[in-house]
């Protein structure tokens, strides 16, 4: 099977350590191509960017299935433009967020959720309310590091030990999802630390899931509704690049 | 006070009509001016034509508050881009659903909707879910005509008026609430006709609720809170026009 | 537009001040009349205050319908007697309560209220979930101050604004709602004193809100859906006075 | 033990048969007294009858507490004043509506009521929602008759029986709850002919449920939290016969 | 009326102990008998522990009903084999959590349990959104001590009132819950301490709870719905002691 | 990875199917073992018969543990003894029931399950409630088929299309579930003729399901939160076979 990645930035930089992390997650048999955003914003951290990222990943989307691809994952935790794509395509589409929920809510009772700035926090309640897990997520806290700079790996380590701690002792947090999809690679570590401080709860990388879910889909033959993602109606739709 | 109506379909046909319509919704001493969009959809009847016009929406609002008007309505049921524009102004900004669902809930028990097409239910589940009115939404049905046909108004009246009474009799609905702005101008018809069959229920217009809540917040002095809608953070934000 | 304010207490030494207050919230155009109540408790701050408040409420408020009033108001955050009045009169009538969430509602995802006394935080949660709007309500405080004792404005002043401290950062409220209508006038100065601690959050005058409602739904030609607020069969009711 | 019966209506024709009925439900060892109203509607079926009866219901509970009954029932399904009244004594006091859902929801998964008249089913959504049952509550039919009526036994019980079958078939209730304590005595020939027809579900009459409730606190020496039920603060409360 | 105590343990050390304690609970005119499991864990600490006592409850309760008892306490606060056992026989079954839940419920606005180890806190959750109660349920502690050791009641009395106070001041419990059958007795001395601390809050013993729900049932002619504990099909079971 | 799948019924006539079935499912590189009971009931149809089955599926489960397999899957919609068997092994262990609710969730707006008897209805709302999807939950219908009366396949087929249609048009469902693992291999027919009649709705095979999660899980490195599911105490366990 193909998958298709789609980096929801405007940056090549990079895409080499992507490519290298979703090797690791894809199981035998699986090919995927990344590829990042043409236009939108250099990160997704607002209502604001995602409005912003969505036209052009819908671009990349559908052309993904015109190409033949058997998939495509949105590579951001806050889901961007992934209703608008399932109604456009008729391959399975995922982001980073409702994987990880999916696959954190058959681990245990409460789920909690580790994310970059407050600034997102009101939107992955929102993707939870929609998603009708609600009920279920005890605690979305935040490391306070924007996205671009996650790559002072030993700082976000730190960052995200502590708040996990608190998630765990404070929130009674049972099961723990990493709130956005560039803290890749950092599960096993995380997993580790709270286990030698005697929390053994699994720790849930929202890329890893969503590699997982949209090889679930393709393997199964499955995809979204068709009653809930409906084919838009034929309409004229301007844009920017038809002047 | 001075208030701006988006209009978020790219077409100037409906801007006499609708100016007309919000004349009559604007209080004693209200002002306002009508815009429609540059670049996006026909019309917004799915999540892919909410996603296409959320950007030069975005830029309209941003307009706006620096031209000094004292908030912004959103003309479309949807809320489209109503949450990414909070971020961005400082003035209230309300689309037509969440000011409809919030003057209805003061009005009874169960709320219904009818709105235009099938393709949109989903979407406006979601914005219950969000806004937190779910359990008071009893039924969601629709008259099965395009935004752009809603000019035959007898068709309209007849599908709203047989929709709305399955809304009351099957659904248990006690307020209605048309479900597209595009419905203007019908809500007192359908509350005659649905008295004169016996059911005494409230039929909320949606624009012209955006109006009331949009002009009660203006009046209040107060706008959104900034720790639900945080300022995006600077970065480059890459664009069509940009290039 | 003309209408009625009853504050349901017994004395009129407040009667100036709230006319003077109500006099700000109204919009261009509306007259209104403030009358307190006959018989019933000095205020109201439990159940058994409401219960005995409520049956000259009523009387006042059918009074007001038969002199052709538009509109009422029972100046309570409690809402006491408004389900009751509005099964009797075919016009608007609003409390604090049922308003000031509504418009809160629209403002950001966590709501906040600092009331009075703990004796009516259980009274607050039950409107909160008759409302249906209990999922978005993160924080109740009280300020421990009777009713008739808000008369101190500096100390009033400065338990709301350590409440709705408190609310913010540790409930994570991201509105805040003045839970008694006695806290008229001191919205703007919390506002203020939170803006400049850091937390941009609106504040919501009960009072306030319930005017805005009130005015919103004459000038929307509705009122309560007869389905929810069914006319009282006609039966013999045995009245004190009646004696 | 000896538990007060308060009859929330002014006539004393129903006295004799309420004391027989009463006698059925009362354990061994309990004394009872029955008392109806001086002052109030004929019945409750609205929010207005029910704000009309409170005041004189409370009355009645002071009393029979100072005369050192160790309980009360107000004897009707809507709990008219029992919160108020938890306020100012010291003993149990139950209405019909809490014991009948709470005893019922020991019962099975889906909860239905058969009451008597749609004015009071908001009501009811209410008091289910203010309990925290609203969830297994699945169906609130009515068999369209006032309560002074319901002394046509055989219409009586033939409306019930049409209703319960519609809860059962249709709602999908698996026990049944009389939701008026007017109905009382009619429980075992309802449980015999939905039985006979195939379906064996408890009904609970929800006199016997508040009898056996009361009785229950009083044996087990518990009574109301006064975290939830606070005495009410001190003040003047002016009332009609202080004139 | 005569009702069967099924102790889920395999010890007749309690038994004696659990017949005085029951004997306290029994109203007028109840015979009991007491009983252990002949197979089954020593006591019921986890999932584990309850899926292994539950098939000797289940012969146990079987037996109570071929017997001729009028009703079963399955003396264990986690319910367990309740809804297999009212499966099988035509006589009401309770154990400790629906019946300390319902009579808690009755008593004020938010519930608290503390229970003895943290290994059931998720059983307890699952309990309470089973029945539908979760939302009333806002503290589960545990004193940390196992079923086996309650015996030491100095040290339980003192772990209990330290929790229920972090559970009322904390929390915001209202009413409070012994979530062991193994801590029978100690609800008055702990009821005393609170009130003396300034907290007059309700104490359910959930054992004293069982016998009353039990005896309600009984006496009001009614048992569990045959819609949601329908008679198992007939079929082979194959048993150890078959071999 | 090698799996060990349990199916709990304890007649080995299906284990040859179960395998030829579980094939197709498994991924590339995964080994699979198929094992029945040796005690219990023939088939998981009510509380009763999964009380009965529980023991004797932990035994398996532990045995798998100790033979070094990296996952386990009880084959039954009902997980009978899942949450038990992770308090009990450090491997994942899955049931039908969620992993067919959380990849279908994945998939669209309403759930429907179609089941075969109207015994399981209330157990699988119980496992809804407690895995926090039950608002998502639209619809349980059933074919009315006992589990060991399913291979005839054509009678199976029509009934489930029956079903699932009144599912999409009654009910509203937009993604199915296939309510027993017994129903195995169907998914695909049912999903074409649905499309056929016009509604392209995904159905999910729990079976598959199951195996897909196992697999993630393994794959992911993670287990269920130890903070959910503890180590049951050390304790003596009297067996019947220990005689």
């Amino acid at each position: 099977m193909r998958i298709k990645v789609i980096m929801p930035i405007t940056s090549d930089v990079f895409d080499e350590e992507i490519r290298r992390e979703f090797r690791s997650y894809a199981g035998p048999g699986v090919e995927f191509d990344v590829q990042h955003l043409d236009y939108g914003p250099a990160s997704i951290e607002s209502e604001y960017d995602e409005a912003l990222a969505v036209p052009d990943i819908l671009n990349k989307v559908q052309k993904a299935a015109e190409e033949g691809f058997d998939g495509v994952i949105i590579d951001c935790f806050g889901d961007p433009g992934v209703k608008a794509a399932r109604e456009v395509v008729d391959i399975p589409v995922c982001g980073g967020f409702e994987p990880a929920m999916l696959l954190a809510a058959g681990l245990g009772q409460h789920l909690g959720i580790v994310t970059v700035l407050p600034n997102v926090v009101p939107m992955i309640e929102d993707l939870a309310k929609k998603l009708g897990l609600m009920s279920k997520l005890v605690s979305i806290r935040y490391v306070n590091i924007p996205v671009l700079d996650l790559g002072d790996r030993t700082k976000l380590e730190n960052a995200l030990y502590q708040e996990s701690l608190e998630a765990i002792i404070k929130d009674k947090a049972h099961v723990l999802i990493l709130g956005c999809t560039g803290m890749m690679g950092m599960a096993k570590n995380l997993h580790d630390r709270l286990k030698g401080a005697g929390y053994d709860v699994p720790v849930i990388d929202p890329a890893f899931a969503a590699m997982k879910m949209v090889e679930n889909y393709i393997a199964m033959g499955v995809k979204h509704s068709r009653l809930t993602y409906m084919v838009p109606p034929v309409k004229p739709r301007k844009w920017w690049d038809q002047k």
